[in-house]
């Protein structure tokens, strides 16, 4: 595939990456002279009506001609895709699906945006998920009135009654005794899963945004750890429920107790006090009603929402939004692009700097235009087509959201489906997109492989991959877990012989790779083979490149010509060297599991 | 391709074609036995969040098990696909553009909308392109100042600027004459070009949209033409340029005499009165700007709208919007949608019975949800495809609007990219696609193919897949024409020598079977056997089913098993029947060009 013409969204090929309207962008196209490619065409979407230009050659090496197209961001956001003569037919198109030799549809093209970026440390963030309750505590404090207390020792129980109600007590001095070692890991930005007030030990059943949970250690605790994370360079991320509250929030008792009052508009009831929707049809969560403009004024829109008050110095630099997908989203009412906009617009008067992220399980494409969300959870086109690749034969159910079966499928399937998800969406939202092997509401990475060597293909590509990647905490140290609850074990720090250092090296090695290569962090993706047992890849940013091979067992020896990958590939993170053999050849490494990284001379 | 499950937005498929929110739909799998398929569940998107139900066996056969699957349309439109069990990985997804072994985004699911649906005559309609200046004439009339007067067999020029002046003066009382002629070609539904008072041939240049021009007998020859029309139980349409109107146009006229009028503001001008913006930059017609709530009120909202106005008894039944896909859509400005709707609404309430097309040339997907137009021009997804397929080797340019090559291309990337393009929309916009083979915009088709058989695949297929057909008048007696103004060529009406008297039979015949059998008006499509000189699908309504076999060529034989289509296919318009052997196989004609449907039995 490296001998295919090739574009993406990345700088090697746009030469303007947030344009203005009205701007001239130039595109470029690498056409390998093996190609055949002679000639191609640039097709774009003006006000509805498409637009052809002819191409001029850039430049050209031995191996390449890089051919020019331009075109004027006349909307704010320009789709557009190549027509390649001198294959079979003289006619093939381009897009960010790959090559097709017959018309395509518009769904797949590539993008330009005129829309605001996301803030520029988003394209060398690295997250680190901390799940409060359990990853330190600074001081026992006495258990709430709600809550089952447990010692830090103690087993989770992983599902029943009683999973939402087993209090550890971690804090967030808890978390901000370990910025060391999450700084170690090459993570840069701590996301917390929510730290307001509420009767569970996610948290995610607010019972008021106006204050950090005291259990937690209040307001203080929040600004000390933001003081400390932001002292360091590194950025402090918060996550809020805007589809639904805890019944026990101070909106919903108002609401509750008058039918009359403003907060009662804010829920939808359908027969007061006692019918309401709620999220999934718990009652304890019930869903917002973003038709109201108190609850927006209350939740995200302007200087003293919800979502702008948290921002800021002592604060956040950024919300990850739970069940985004479904926000705003009930019957006949689909308000989820208005409410993504307006919090982001919130968010960029609050904090032009800040980064806003969603959870979503699914296709996110029709909500990735660019004036919304900046990139949302990557189940769909990294974590699950990544799981169904390294997974072993037997069927393990292993889903982020409701029911699905987990197929054991080859490195082409894996391939076709990042592919597909990805060239749904801008380039930008790929490149933003929130890149995972692990979360509080999934099986832990080792129990699921059950196999340390693919665990570090898994961390491999999470590391090397476009995306912004999440470290779950805990999976540094090879923390086990059976599924989402059964994984929120309270982090060993007190013992260390339940860490398995070699996971914990092997994090540090990769993690450290994608800091020290400009192209890991922001590069192009250019697949150069895919095979059912591995898949090999080249990032590629104006600063260098990045030669990545992914193996999930023995497989047929990939060889790559020296011609186009230079004599000799030097290892990154403990790969070995690879040097071209006397005819030119650059031959990989055919066993596996195994992960390797170099740079291409 | 038969013995693979199936399903399609059609009767046969879907309980209930136009559900009210909140309503349940059962749609149901047909499942071969040969498939291995064992189980299904069924996959729909609510509120943003997937829902996975299983699915029971509703009947089965030797040959088929029918699933059903059972959902509530809670969201008006709910969009679903099917996840297959039984196949190899346990693991395939069959959505509109057919089975992935991987998984998928939601751009090609199934969709069910509650929208309004089209008019229930839409479904039986078979439309006759008529571009009144070149029809008929009833009178001789003075010719009008802009014009260069021609007799009716002067020869058209083609190109150049004497193209949109050279008049005809055809009217609407020489289409009137012709009503038997429409009528016997198996067409229902008389579609005009534009009929306002403009400066040119083509009347895309609208001077007014008060009245009829009078060089075509002014508003009482529409409404004589229309009161023969519905006397018949036939349809009229109009053509209406909703985003430009021509520089003579009163509004334009007013606009450019006084910058403070308010006609100024249906229009953009960048600087008054000399520059404004206009379609492709010709300057005679101004383009408009639908932020203008008087040209919205003027043009398309409300009961005295031009809308409207000219819908009803003595009127149209419904309006062809002209350069729809630019219509509202300039730089930042997209309110194509918002165009759309409110046009569908405004004519929903002047005649609920009344049907919206709109001209695209390309993807128009995205302005295709249901609640807009009710469908387009289906240059991309039918006729694109069809010319590819039929078109000889050699390069002949043919493209509907601007420039794009068109190869010669196999049944297989036909057929790939007929699927690509309805799959990307819903089933009932793809049966209310306005299927043509040539327009008074593109080649005449007699002269594109050069080949008579050729020409009759062509009509094949317009009269027998899904989507409302158009005749361009004609095409029907092998008029020829080099590109779409040379094809506009007056109707020799006088000079029946000049006349294709087979291709008129031809399409009488093909017409006749659509309007007789209701398979091949609204009847599903599946895809039997597809190959590079020959197409083989089955329309299937819960009336009766027929099996269409195209042929380019001489080409593989295409075998059936009785047991599936049972021992005898029972010809139609011409074709002669199959029996099957004693083996149980039907052999279909393996020559071409050939054009053949069968009832089966």
């Amino acid at each position: 595939m490296w001998d295919t013409p090739h574009h993406d969204g990345s700088a090697t090929y746009v030469s303007d990456l947030t344009p203005d309207l009205g701007d001239e962008v130039s595109v470029f196209l690498r056409v390998p002279r093996a190609s055949g490619v002679t000639q191609a065409l640039l097709r774009s979407s003006i006000d509805g009506e498409q637009v052809l230009v002819e191409t001029t050659v850039d430049r050209e090496t031995d191996q390449e001609i890089w051919l020019r197209g331009d075109l004027v961001v006349e909307n704010p956001v320009v789709s557009y895709r190549w027509l390649l003569d001198g294959v079979p037919h003289g006619y093939q198109w381009l897009n960010q699906a790959g090559a097709f030799q017959r018309d395509v549809t518009d769904a797949e093209d590539f993008r330009i945006s005129t829309y605001a970026p996301p803030p520029a440390w988003a394209a060398d963030a690295v997250l680190y998920q901390v799940f409060p309750d359990r990853f330190d505590k600074s001081v026992d404090r006495p258990a709430p009135d709600w809550a089952v207390p447990q010692a830090w020792d103690d087993p989770v129980v992983g599902s029943g009654p009683e999973t939402p109600l087993q209090y550890y007590g971690g804090d967030l001095d808890g978390v901000r005794a370990h910025l060391d070692h999450i700084a170690s890991l090459g993570a840069n930005t701590v996301y917390l899963t929510p730290f307001f007030p509420a009767r569970s030990n996610h948290r995610y059943d607010a019972s008021t945004f106006d204050r950090v949970d005291p259990l937690l250690g209040g307001d203080s605790a929040l600004a000390r750890l933001a003081d400390d994370v932001h002292r360091r360079g590194m950025r402090l991320m918060g996550d809020l429920t805007t589809n639904h509250c805890g019944d026990a929030h101070d909106w919903f008792q108002r609401a509750l107790a008058d039918a009359t009052s403003p907060e009662a508009g804010y829920f939808v009831f359908t027969r007061h006090p006692d019918d309401y929707v709620c999220w999934f049809g718990y009652r304890s969560l019930p869903k917002f009603d973003h038709r109201d403009a108190g609850l927006r004024a209350a939740l995200y829109e302007g200087p003293t929402s919800t979502v702008a008050r948290w921002l800021g110095p002592s604060g956040l630099d950024g919300w990850r939004i739970d069940v985004a997908n479904m926000t705003g989203r009930l019957g006949a009412t689909d308000l989820n692009h208005e409410v993504a906009t307006a919090i982001r617009a919130t968010m960029a008067a609050a904090d032009p700097d800040s980064l806003l992220l969603a959870e979503h399980s699914h296709d996110a494409s029709h909500d990735l235009a660019g004036d919304g969300w900046h990139g949302v959870m990557n189940y769909a086109g990294f974590a699950r087509p990544l799981w169904q690749w390294l997974k072993p034969p037997e069927e393990i159910r292993f889903e982020p959201g409701p029911f699905t079966p987990l197929p054991s499928f080859p490195g082409t399937a894996m391939v076709d489906t990042m592919r597909a998800f990805s060239a749904a969406q801008p380039w930008r939202a790929t490149a933003h997109a929130l890149n995972l092997v692990g979360s509080h509401d999934v099986p832990r990475i080792a129990t699921f492989l059950g196999d340390d060597a693919l665990v570090t293909v898994a961390f491999g590509l999470l590391a090397s991959m476009p995306g912004i990647p999440m470290l779950w905490a805990g999976d540094e140290i090879g923390q086990k877990g059976t599924n989402g609850e059964d994984g929120r074990r309270p982090f060993p720090w007190h013992d260390t012989s339940q860490w398995d250092d070699r996971r914990l090296a092997t994090t540090r090695a990769l993690f450290g790779a994608r800091a020290d290569h400009a192209a890991l962090r922001h590069g192009g993706l250019r697949w150069v083979n895919v095979a059912a047992g591995a898949v090999t890849f080249l990032r590629e940013a104006p600063e260098g490149r990045v030669l990545v091979h992914a193996a999930r067992s023995a497989h047929d020896v990939v060889r790559l010509p020296a011609a186009a990958f230079g004599r000799e590939l030097v290892g990154i993170a403990g790969t070995e060297d690879v040097r071209a053999d006397a005819d030119g050849t650059l031959t990989l490494p055919d066993d596996g599991p195994r992960f390797s990284m170099w740079q291409p001379a």
